[in-house]
């Protein structure tokens, strides 16, 4: 008996941290294990990692979030006032728009799909809406940006539209039943259902009401996406339709000719999923997965099919469309329009190969 | 960073363990802090326990589930070959038959809502259909029942209908997107959605096909309802519709008139929680509070309902509904069917009497 549980001895499935990043490093990530997950909640203590300045300790009896610009009345909400407030649970992925980066030119010589794509992960999350919030403190209507800002040392900031942040931007305390964890931002993190995981600002600890967005650092020379002809996307906050086959999927060695249970997650940024195909043939022919109920708008998406596996090389994958219509493209089809630049925003289809030996490699090598 | 994180050094929610249990006693009893839960999901570290012989270490690789009895062929699966299987993922909530057991004699003393009915959860689990294992052993037409046995010292067993085994029961071996936690039954258990805990048998090992049921002594001397006629209802598996607000609950102390959130959990085993009221004047009048989306059948639901305190003294209570009609009674009116000898199945309303020095206390004593 414990007050407070811990895994099983003989579970040792980690968050793949990158050498390079154990000390509080720019490119400090750590991946989601999403082959060894189920369904569509990933545990707290296996949520991705996506730090640009280490994670801070707070003390939540200290911790404050001061609303203040373009508004009335500014104020100051310690966490207890906030979770006073009426509360707010959604079920939502959260996924780092450079995941899958490594896929834009010519695929990654890995192939787990921790690796590859375990920059998503989805979580219960409880909190008040910044509406409220907002609303509270008199925000002017010549407002049409908020500037978000972290308690990290570096202070991370992010520029989001106010319409964003009137339909259903929340400002969490709660992940998975219990209270967010440090390293999502502990004790209050702003969440931006659907939108690419920086904004989400972590130790969240400002919010001023402006007429423009403040052109941070993270928004100018970081977080666009440099396009064919020399210009920049800027403020794509959207993360597109995409799914992938977690299971099997690179690494594993199918043992033979049989029945195999392909499953893996789908979510769209910009709704609900509404289907999920499968191809065993590197897309000649596509077949519709089933759907593990409940599919919620803006959460990873369980899928599965069942497979007979004829025991000659294949090439797998899955593609997903969300209730806007828009389905999953190639990544041939995204370099067509965004060529080789980017680092963020591959949604490309991931294909996995699998050997006649049953060994599965990334199928988006050549 | 980290490869499996942990909670903030300045959270301390725990699971209430008996100070005479701390040993693998037959009493052996943990209660979830739901004053301290958000959403729908209870952390895996603060499910609730509750032990007959204690929690055994179990080598997942040397693990099996054997089905065997009234079937053409018996078979022996090893964790992994069940994994290899068509999976399922629910989110189901589990309670213990014996939560809310203090109510039956006039209240308890104790005032905290983890005391009183702490014993309930609700994970995402993830499994194998025990239909598609009975099948795949070829079930007899005559078996009408199923022993499911467990691997912890005091092989825990139950006899369940064969009908709820090929309805909707699960061999799950993930809780919340992770393999089970040892105090949940890892590596296998039985998961009977809206079923009373003590019949998902944990450390599961064993079902075995039969035409009768096998009379176990949890089933005989042990979770069964004396009724005031001297006779006892048995196989009472339905957890009955039950509501509680968790926040504010006893032990709290309001600060003054003002607005407050009156938040708590409803659940069903017979079906979906469709309608939560709220009254706060003793049972006088009720009003709807609203139910947050997703609405799952069999799974917590939680509601939400602003609560203008006027400073006077107060008896705060929630009842709910389910989809087939059943309203969850008074304690007052379950006694006058079940009269007071029951130890199990007391879904009856909670009261809170709010005092007007704003104290919290159970409002079911006299």
């Amino acid at each position: 008996m414990s007050g407070y549980g811990s895994r099983s001895r003989f579970e040792k499935a980690s968050r793949f941290v990158d050498v390079n990043t154990k000390v509080p490093l720019e490119e400090a990530a750590s991946t989601t294990p999403l082959h060894d997950t189920y369904g569509i909640i990933t545990p707290s203590s296996l949520h991705f990692e996506r730090h640009h300045s280490g994670v801070p300790e707070i003390d939540p009896a200290t911790h404050t979030l001061t609303i203040h610009g373009l508004v009335d009345l500014p104020l100051v909400f310690s966490v207890d006032e906030l979770k006073r407030l009426p509360s707010v649970s959604r079920i939502h992925f959260l996924e780092c728009s450079g995941n899958g980066r490594s896929e834009w030119r010519g695929g990654s010589t890995e192939s787990s799909v921790q690796r590859l794509h375990g920059l998503t992960s989805c979580s219960e999350w409880t909190g008040v809406s910044v509406a409220l919030l907002l609303r509270e403190c008199g925000v002017h209507a010549e407002a049409s940006w908020v500037l978000a800002e972290g308690a990290d040392a570096g202070k991370h900031d992010r520029s989001i539209p106010i319409k964003k942040m009137m339909d259903d931007a929340l400002v969490v305390y709660g992940q998975n039943g219990e209270p967010l964890r440090p390293e999502q931002g502990y004790p209050l993190r702003l969440l931006l259902p659907g939108w690419e995981g920086n904004s989400n600002v972590k130790w969240l600890r400002r919010l001023k009401a402006m007429d423009r967005p403040a052109m941070t650092r993270e928004e100018t020379s970081k977080y666009t996406d440099l396009m064919p002809d020399g210009t920049a996307r800027q403020f794509t906050f959207d993360m597109e339709p995409k799914s992938i086959i977690t299971r099997p999927s690179g690494g594993d060695t199918l043992s033979g000719a049989a029945t195999y249970e392909l499953t893996g997650i789908a979510w769209s940024g910009r709704g609900t999923i509404t289907r999920v195909e499968i191809t065993t043939d590197g897309g000649g022919t596509w077949t519709d997965a089933s759907l593990q109920s409940p599919v919620l708008p803006r959460a990873h998406t369980r899928f599965r099919w069942s497979w007979h596996w004829d025991g000659r090389e294949s090439v797998i994958a899955s593609r997903c469309t969300d209730d806007t219509g828009y389905t999953q493209p190639s990544i041939a089809e995204l370099i067509k329009v965004r060529g080789v630049n980017s680092n963020y925003h591959n949604n490309g289809i991931q294909a996995w190969k699998v050997a006649s030996d049953g060994k599965i490699t990334n199928g988006n090598r050549a």
